[in-house]
């Protein structure tokens, strides 16, 4: 196989496993049911991704990949509130497919604990979220838009647990925390900090 | 067996339990290392919990007693915002006793989403953790200590999400979201409703 042939076939195996976590959850997402979802062996599977860590590290790579694609596909136009709030509303739970993501996020952390291997690239999503909340606030207090003696350390923390539990709850009790709730919460934040 | 030996026995098997989390984490504590650990056979643990997930229920209503008890033991003296703040700060992980039970929550909390018998503990859990929220900030608008304006179901869930996202954090980055910044951080977010 060339490179290019590998690539495509990851690609397409990433597909066949996202498809499995948003049916049936990640903890569903066997090596067996990935490659069935896929059409492929169950040999030939475990030839790209030799156990279900492999499977759940490549899941968390797509996740990574997709964080830095939402942020940089908001536009970079109009009033720099509405952009920060865009930016950060990225983060939040507003679709099955974000459910998904933070589903496997879960999973991936919980793991994580006691599989060294897996922390680096946990401890790596964690700080891109984390510097997304920093630099948000950094704009909009370097804006004007803040209370100009606000302590960055502590509010980048505490817009990063809020955004991080709303998404939480999101999974754990959708009814309560709905997509409306979630973008009502993270606007009535922003305004207390002005 | 009589009812308090069976009772003595399924304590001593949660102490033992709780040690193995405490040491190695919740994904380790496996039927047959928690069996070792209390100086009981296997075959007599499975008796008592027939599978790791009756094991893992059982840690999770310890923690419901728990929570129950903490909120309970606050003592209903002094000024209102240093009560409503010691409550809170019961939510928060400022010793590794804390740390286990977060990390026994998000596994258990991880499972239910993939087994339905655990559902009824987890959304009770869940539901326990919101009240104690919506009370706090009861008392602080009865008393006069937040705007009277207050939105109450907002603003549960917004200090709700921010203690769980401080929870996690605390499990997941312990340098930085340390005991001494998740107090400060929820004193200032009492601040802002004042």
């Amino acid at each position: 196989l060339t490179r290019i042939d590998s690539e495509t076939r990851r690609r397409a195996l990433g597909e066949a496993l996202w498809r499995v976590v948003l049916r049936e959850g990640i903890e569903a997402a066997s090596v067996r049911k990935v490659a069935a979802e896929a059409g492929v062996s169950k040999g030939s599977l475990r030839h790209v991704f030799p156990s279900q860590s492999e499977l759940l590290t490549f899941a968390m790579q797509l996740i990574h990949d997709e964080v830095t694609r939402r942020v940089a596909a908001v536009e970079a136009s109009g009033d720099v509130r509405d952009m920060v709030e865009r930016h950060l509303q990225s983060l939040l739970v507003l679709d099955p497919e974000t459910r998904a993501v933070i589903d496997v996020w879960l999973a991936f952390a919980a793991r994580a604990r006691v599989d060294p291997s897996l922390r680096p690239l946990r401890d790596e999503t964690h700080a891109q979220v984390r510097d997304l909340c920093r630099r948000s606030l950094e704009t909009l207090r370097d804006q004007g838009r803040t209370r100009p003696e606000l302590d960055l350390g502590l509010e980048t923390e505490r817009l990063h647990a809020l955004i991080d539990g709303l998404a939480m709850h999101a999974t754990l009790d959708p009814e309560i925390t709905t997509p409306a709730r979630q973008l009502e919460i993270l606007s009535q934040h922003l305004d207390t900090l002005a």
